[in-house]
Formats: C-alpha cells, sequence, structure tokens
C-alpha cells in the first residue's frame, strides 16, 4: 500500500525527517510518500500558522497525482484533519490523535511535552475535540521552538526529559507522548532518561493508518465527512 | 467606534445582508463596514469551506486599509475566530459564540437552528471548545441549504419554526439561536411561531464587540493568542 | 432606557461605588438607579449571607417604584439570580455570569480574585450552575474581607495583584476576573500589575443589560422562569 | 437522638405528613421533631418560592427552643441546604440528596418523578451541585402540583407510575425517586406499578441523618461552611 | 438483622480488626458477621488481587450458610461489588462508596488517604464509575502497605495526617476518607491531626446497609443486576 | 510476532471463530494462538460471568507455555485487562478499546451494537473508564444472546443491522461497532445493511497489538500496572 505522509510546514528537510521516521516503522510492501505543502509556515507554532497549515496540507494532497491508500498529516496539533476526512475516500490519521491513543494502550494516563508553552493550547483543542482529554494528564512545553529542537538534539533530549520526568512525578503521568514532529528521532533517549513508555506520533500514525487500511476501513460517509456540496470556490488555493 | 463585520462566504448579497443587521442594531457613532472575502466558496456548509472561510476572512481583514476598533466574523461554526485573535489587537467576536452568550441570559438552555445536517458537527465543535456546550439543549437541521434560507423566506421560516418547536418541546430548550448568517431577518416571525426569544448572532456579536470596546478590553496576549513568531510564510495568501 | 443595579449587602457606600462604576460605562441615555437592600448583611461572605442577599435584592427591587427596562445583580457569586428572573419580564443580569462571559472573549482562561477564601465556594457553584466552569483556571482568594477591600485600596491592590500574577503563572489563566464588588475601582492598577486584561462585573454586567435591551430580548418564560403559580405566601416578607 | 425534620412550605398538613413518614422509619430511641417555617409560600414549586423556603427553614431552626442532633430539611431540589450548614454545628440533611445517594445503592441509575415540570430545573440544580446528576437518568414531572398530589393519592399514583415506567423503559433508569415531599406515602403504590424500587426522600435523610450521629460525624468547619463572620445584619429575620 | 462483611483479603486478622469497627456502630439488633475469602491474597494492593477479591468475596458470601439481610464488601476501591448485586437479592455496599457518600454530607469536597500510590487508580475507578469522582479533591497515598498500616499504628498515624493535612490545605478538600481497611481505629487520631471530619469506610457501610434494610430496599432487578441468565458454568470456584 | 487471543468463555468453537477473524487480518509473519479459559461461563452476559473472565483469561494466558509478543483479550466489554496488564510485560489489548479507539479515525461517532440489553452496563463502564465514552453516541442491544447471534446468522444480522440503522438515524452515530465476540463475520453484511463503516474487535485488536509491537512499545511499569508485591496468594487459581 501507499501512505501519503504530509508535513505541515514548509521546511523540506523536517519532511525528511518525517518521512525517515515513517519508513522505519511501515511493514514491508508499505510506501512512504512524504509531501511538502507549497506554501505556509516554515515551522507550526500558532493559530494562524495552524490554519495556513490546514490548507497547505489540503492542497498537498488534492495536488498528488497518483493512487494512494491512506494519509497521515503529520503536525503535532493542528487544524485540517477534518478537511482532509470530508475531501478524501481514503483514510486520514493525524499524529495528535494516533499518539494519544497508542499512548492509552500503555498507562493509565499520559502527558504530551511539546516545544513552545504557545502550542500546548493548540494541541489541547485538539484532544477535546477527539475525546481524548480525559487521560491527558498534562500538556508540557519544552521551551524549544520546533526548529531549535531539530538543529540541537542533545538539548533537546535535555528540555524534553526534564518535562517529561516533572509529568512523571507531579502529574501521575505513565506514558509520554513527544508533541511536536520536529522531536523525531529522540524517542529513544528520552524513554531511558524518563523510565516510561515514549510515544512519536509519526510511527504510531503509520501504523495506525496500515491497520485501517488492512481492515478495510474507511472514513463513514454520512453526515460529518460527507463529500462537499457541489458550489462554486473562488480565489486561491483551491478553486 | 467602527467595527469590521466579516462575512466568510463570497456572496455579497450576504455580506449586504449581514451589514444590514448590523447596522440595525448599531449604536449610534458605531459605524459598521462590511468585509467579503476574495476567496472562498460561495456557501459555507462543510469542513472544507469552514477552513477557507478562516484564511478568507483573516486575508480580508488584514488587507483591509484603514482603522478600525473590533472584528465581528460572520459565520456560524466556522473556524478562524483564534487566529484573528492571534493577528489583531483589537477585540474579535464570533457570532456562534455571541448568539450562544446572549441566549444564556435569556433562559436555562438554549437549541441551535441550522440549516443543513452537515453542519450541526461544526457548531457543536465551536461550543465545546468554547466551553458552551453545557447549556445548548441541541442543535438541530432546518434542512435548507444556506443559499435556500436567503431565497425562500417563508419556507425557510416554516422549516426552522418546525425545528424551534421541537427543541422546546422536546429538547427542553427554552431559547432559540438561528445558526446561520444566511437566517437574518427571520427573527421575529420565528420568536412568533416558536413563542420564545429568538437570537440572531449578528447583532448579538455587535452587542459584544461595542461593549468590549467600551469596557477597554481587548485580547489577552499572554499566551494563546501572543502574536506570531518571526517566521518565513511562503506562498500566498499571507506571506 | 433605565437599569436599577442592585447591591447585595446593606452598606450605602458599597451602593454608591456599584453605581459610580455603573454610570462610567452606560451609554448615553442609560440611567442607572442604585438600590440597597432594606434588610441583610453589611457584607455578602457566606452561605447564610447570601440568601439572605438573595431575597434582599428581590424584595428591593419588587418594591421599586417606577419603570426599569433591565435590573444588574450587583454580587459577585450571589443567590438569586434566578428568582428575579421568574418575577420579572425584563432582562436580569448577574455581575458574576457578565465577568465570565466577557473574559472569555478575552483569553481561553480566566481566573477569578475574590475576597475570602470562605466564599470561593459560593462563585463556584454560580459558575457550575451558569455553565461557566469550564473556561475558569481557579478561584483565588486575595484573603481581605469585602471591606476591607473598600477601605485600603493600595492593600487590596497588593494582594489582588500578588494572586493575579500566580493564576497567570501557575493556572495558566490569560485574563482576571474581579470577584468582588468591592474591587471597584482596582481595576487599572491590577492590569497594569497582573499584565492582562481585568474584567470588572458591573461595567460588564451594565453593557450585557444595555445589549439585551437594544436587542429587544427578555426572559424566556416556558419554563424554568415562567411567571410563579398564584399562591398563597405568608408571613415576611414578599407576602 | 433528636431529629428536626423541617418542611419548606407553611402548610402545616404537609408537615404532619412529613413528620408521620419520619416517624415510621426512624430507630427505636430516635426522636422527631417537625417545624414548620413561619413565612414563605403555601407550596414551593419555584424559584422565588424556594429562595423563600432557604430562609424560612433557617428561621424555624434558628428559633427552634431545645437541643437537638440533627436537621432535615424536607424539600426536594429546594435552596439552603448550605446555610443551614454554615449555621450549625448537627448534620444537615437534604431528601433531595439523601433520596438520590440511597437510590445508587439499589441500581444503576435512577430517575426523579417530580410534581410539576417548573420544579424540574431546580431539582436538576440541586443534583448538578451535589454531584450526584451522572448517575441520574432523567427527572420527569407527572403535570400534578404538590398540594394536588396531597389531595387526591389515587391520580397522583397513576401519574406519577405511568413517568416512572417510561423512565425505566426510554432512560434506562432502575430505581425512581419521588421528587416531592408531597408524594408521601405512595411509595408501594408507585413501586408495584413501576416494578423497580422507589426511593423516598424523607424516610431515606432519616436513616441518613441517624447515621451521622452514630458515627460522631458532622459538618466540616474548615472553609465552606465555617461560621459566618462576626457582621451586621439588619431588618428581618435573622438580625 | 444480620449483615455479612466480608473481608477482600485472607488475612483473619484484618477481618477481626473489620468486625470490631462493625460491631461499635451496628445499632442494638444487628448481628454482624465476619466473611474472610478461602483464596485470594494477604492483603490487595494491586489488580490481579483486587480481581481474586472480588470472587472471593463472591465465593465467601454464596458459600455461607444460613440467612442475611444485607452485605458489605470491606476493600477499599476492589472489584465485585456488581457481581454481588447481580448475585443477591438483598443490598450489597461496597465500603468505598459508603465512605465518600458519608463524606458528602460532610463538607464540599473530600480526599481519600490510602496505603500505596499503585492502590490510587483502582480507587479512582471506583469513584469514577459510581458517579462519586467529582467531589473528590484528591486521592493521596500515605506509602505505608495495608500490613504496615495494621502493624505501625503510630507511624500510619504520621503518614496519614501528613497527607491528610495536605489535601486540606493544597487540594481544599473538606472531609477525609481513610481509604484502607488497614486504618481502621485510626479515625480518631487523624481527626485530631488534620482538623477536619474523617470518615472510616467499613462503619459508614454497616450503617447504610441498616438503612437500606430497615427501609425495605434492595437492588433493582431490571437490568444492571437481573438474575444471571441459566448457563453452564465450568471449572472452579464458582460452577 | 506472536500473539495470544484469549477467548473469554469457555466455548472452544467461539474460541475457534475468534482465531479465523484474527488469523485473516494478521500480517504475514504474525502467529495467532487461541486460547480458552479452563474455568469460566459458556458465555459471558453479565456482572458475575464478567470477573469470572477477568481470572479465567488471567490463568489461561499465565498457564500458556512458550513465548509470545502481545496478549488480545477478546471479550466485549469484560473485565481483566487492566489485571492482564499489571502481570505481564507484553502489550495487552482489550477488543473493546480497539474497536472504539478505530472506530474513532472513521467518523465523528460510534455507536454499539451488542447482545442482551443487560450486557450495556458493562460495556458503558469499559468505555468511561478508558475515556472512550465521549464519541460513543449509544450502545444499542440487538436482544439476542450471544450463542444465539452464533447458530441464526441470518438472524443476527437482521436484528444487528436495525439496531445499527437505527443508532445512525437517531444518534447521530457515523460508525457501528459489533459489540459481542459472537458477531464476528456478519460485519459485511451489516455494513451493507446499515450504509456506514463497521468495526468488529477482534481484527481491529489484531492490528493494534501488532502495531505496539513493530513499534517496540510496552506497558509503563510506573504505577497502575507496575508487577504486583510479593506477597502470599492462598487457593486457587493463581497461587
Amino acid at each position: 500500500m501507499r501512505i501519503l505522509v504530509v508535513n505541515v510546514n514548509t521546511t523540506a528537510a523536517v519532511t525528511d525527517g518525517i518521512v525517515g521516521q515513517a519508513r522505519a516503522v511501515a511493514a514491508p510492501g508499505t510506501e512512504i510518500v512524504g509531501l511538502t505543502p507549497r506554501f505556509g509556515a516554515e515551522s507550526v507554532e500558532g493559530n494562524v500558522e495552524s490554519h495556513l497549515a490546514a490548507l497547505g496540507v489540503l492542497d498537498a494532497v488534492l495536488h498528488h497525482d497518483g493512487p494512494y491508500d491512506a494519509v497521515v498529516q503529520a503536525g503535532f496539533g493542528e487544524h485540517g484533519r477534518e478537511a482532509l476526512q470530508e475531501a478524501l475516500d481514503v483514510p486520514v490519521v493525524d499524529i495528535t490523535e494516533a499518539a494519544a491513543t497508542t499512548a492509552t494502550y500503555l498507562g493509565r494516563s499520559y502527558a504530551v511535552v511539546t516545544s513552545l508553552d504557545r502550542t500546548v493550547p493548540l494541541i489541547a483543542d485538539r484532544l477535546l475535540l477527539a475525546g481524548l482529554d480525559r487521560r491527558c494528564a498534562a500538556i508540557r512545553a519544552s521551551g524549544l521552538a520546533v526548529l531549535e529542537l531539530e538543529s540541537d538534539p542533545a538539548r533537546a533530549v535535555d528540555a524534553i526529559a526534564e518535562q517529561a520526568r516533572a509529568a512523571v512525578r507531579d502529574d501521575r503521568a505513565e506514558v509520554i507522548v513527544l508533541g511536536c514532529g520536529g522531536m523525531a528521532g529522540l524517542t529513544g533517549a528520552v524513554r531511558e532518561r524518563a523510565g516510561v513508555p515514549v510515544v512519536d506520533g509519526v510511527p504510531a500514525a503509520v501504523t495506525v493508518a496500515e491497520s485501517l487500511v488492512r481492515l478495510g476501513l474507511t472514513t463513514s460517509k454520512v453526515r460529518t465527512y460527507a463529500p462537499a456540496r457541489p458550489k462554486h470556490l473562488s480565489g486561491w488555493p483551491l478553486a
């Protein structure tokens, strides 16, 4: 099967990292295709950028040429999953939700450790809408921006592990979710330091997407994600 | 003061109707300026269209020339209010939330009557995120599309009033909220038929916006709506 | 229009302060009439006093001679709003709810800073019943009694600002609500010290009441606030 | 021990009925003393009457001469329990809460059947504040006023049993709570018709009060129910 | 009446302590019969042990010879109450729920102080399922194992009182619930040190059971606790 | 990898059906080993049977000879998953939770269609504890017992499809979850009749278990599922 893994920012290097993670966990026979939006922000850390990302991801997928079996939206806490589900027939998996549901199989409660404090509310909104909030013990910020996480992995591990340990100790979290695509590759180091399972969203989402395809399941089209009514769209970018 | 009232769809006639409603309730000295997005859908009735609207509204406001004191986003159940709050210094009022909070002053619980069944989940999500869901007794669909509501008011009143009465009788609603910009002007007729107060979002939002300005209050900038970090946005429309 | 603003305690100086705040924000053409209960407590800081206040306010309004368009109950966290809504035809606005809904337009979450710890549960109950609890990050006590707040504004500002800053830092509040009528006039000083918007209940409630009147809306009479059934009331105070 | 059982309305015959129920279940050695408020409504079916009842009950208890070990407030869904807890050192039991907690020992969920539709919100508020709402499957109105229930028991049983059966069938209730003091004595007939356990508030509350006394437990005085601060109360009835 | 009080572990000395507590509070005429499971763990502090306890208690009751009027399951936070309710016709009272409902009559919120941190989730699950979680301010662990609590009462009081005081100060608890059968007899010492009412589960449950019997109430058999369908059970222990 | 799939009842034919479903979806290289408890009920449709199943499953797994990588508990709504997680080092997946989380990827809300009305509360409890209740629109009973579902597939499809359609129409469900192991093999027929995606728990759980193993994730051992403390277990079956 072929899975599109779509970055939410316009930084190709981030897409490469995401694709690498996805391929590392993909089953034999699963082809991972990475997409980078044609427009948007170099990193997504706020409301405007997140709304841009929603459309950037949709645009990237709709302009992709060739068949695919599922789509993974690889941004933690971003908007847009519902739009993809409406526009597409294949399963759509957001890494925020995939990470959270995966974490719930591993412990009573999980904590998310993300980049900046300003992204915490975005993540909280996604988890609330997805009904995944009750087992979320805390959403903590490492204090490092997305691109800083990428550029200084050692410092990133320190900052994330400190919050992870605090979440286990003070928030009674039993599992840590890495709440940022830019944290890819830090899973092992954080787990070692935190002493609990650590879930990264992209690999989790790839396994969810593969599972849905294997189970022959796809998005329900009866109401929330029914195809859009035929109507005039004007201007950019989807007209 | 000057309030920008921004339509979420690209149909200028709808903007005209919204502006008319806004002006009818505005205080002396309040200037209402209507804006229509340069891109988007002719009516907003789904997830993709709603995400387009979020950016279309933001684009319209950011490209508006001249000062203003507050912004009203005139789409019921659409995305984008958070992005406006982040991008602007003046108060931002979404008509969904203004209608709901206004309704809570009038009765123990309210019901929303909207256009199509497919827009119900969008409204439910907005109310959940805003913490306004607990006093919402029901969200009911009239079965008429946004543009049908505009074009056949008599049929619209029939369809809305039927759902309003059902909400009062079966859902224990005590107030009705008209859940669609296209229902402007039907308030009186629905109230007469339903026997309970009927709240229309645009007038409600204008009074909320005026109140915030008079109280000297504006959006908190400490976390969720802090200004975006300086970064590279590429492509259109906000770069 | 004429708005009755009713103090919940029997201290006329507090009524004067409340009326002053109300007039400062009232629109041109709005007349503010202050009422002081004929019976009750000199300040309201507990359950018995709050129940007395509910009846004292009702008594004051029912004995008021002359027309009015709306009523503001100017006690933070007190009982009685529902009784007024049942007894009257005009809109009734409690300052607790007006402050909280106003705050929700300004930030993701708000904290209330009130007088004594013993009043926290009363406020929490009002917010829970009003469905306004989910966006309330915390209710904190300044440790000063209502009349101390009145008599020593500098000390009051210190105590309130300390709790406000703690709420922003530790509870993730983005807006502060002043949770006591006796805090009138401290808004500016607290805002300066806390760095976030500060909402005072009386001005907020006046604008809500004015808005409801302008919108032609009044309390739904179908169930919860239907007029009382004709029946024999004996003794004091409403017979 | 001696338990004060306080009616919430001013109808002495209702007090007599309540006292009769209480005595029927009281343990050997428990003395039941019935109190009727000196002021208030002949029956309590709304917000104003309920607030009057809160003070009427408090007044009746504070003016009671002689010792007692516990107080039962015998009104379903009325205000005032918190004020009694603040004012007194002995345990206070509201029949609404006693009935609900008793019901939770008997089945997964319970439904309340009350008098008029207009009293449903009052009951709902009490259960919400008490944290007893989640296992409440429904609150249904029989359509009979309090005094009608008293005067025509056969018709009352018919009306209550019809709602009880509907609650079991449609709301998945497994236990019925009689939600009105005036339903005293109908328990057996309703149980026979509904096929599930039926809980009456007054007997339930008497056993709870007796249990608290036997366990040597009384109200916590650290915060919510700490004694009132010394202050000037003016006017009647508690000054 | 005769009440079976069933220990959840296999340590007879613990049963003796529980029976002693039960008898100390039982009404004249109430006979307390203590039962110890034939199999299970010497103390219950985890998931496997708790599931064993559920069956051990059921086995002990079903093999008990002779009539009884109610059953008290004397384990804090253990599984099995639902199974007893299904299997028996008489009332069943779990001490976790009895302690929590008793505590709600005494203060706005309560905290549980239990043995080890690992038992906190078990207790939290019971309270959530029982709908008793909202008034639970915290569940705190003393750090002492069940049998340590038994063997060193002075140390136990120190550890429990420290957590109790922290719960009152930091979690706003107003009542303490002793969350372990092994804490029997420490109630007075903890109350003295914590300054708030302290509820012990076994005595509370005995009074609840007695009350249900006196009220003539028993478990609803319409759905959740309907008798098991006739079917083949094989193997051990209930076949 | 090798996955143990454990039936909750003692009927070997049901185990065979479950194993068949599991193998149909298992990835190449995944070995499915079916286990049938040595004791318990021939079908699980109530509280006692469910508690027996919890221990029967645990006993079966602990007595299994040879290595395995994950365990699937194949009973819908049964107790015991937490005990397995505590006792084992490998991932444990309950089919109730796997079906529910899978369903949340496919639509806004899902409904469970189960066997008998009496099993509805058991399922509701599992979903509540797992934090998966908010997106569950309804749990409906087909009215057929577990073994009837097995023995008359045509009648089963009729009964299930009727409830599925009702859930889509009346409860706004967008996805159907088959809430009984005995419904294996009916997925296609129900989907055709209901017009929405249909999720069966066993296949869903197998893919979740495979994913966890591939991701190298296993149960957190820091608190809730920490290994049992060394202690004396007496009697059977786990001593």
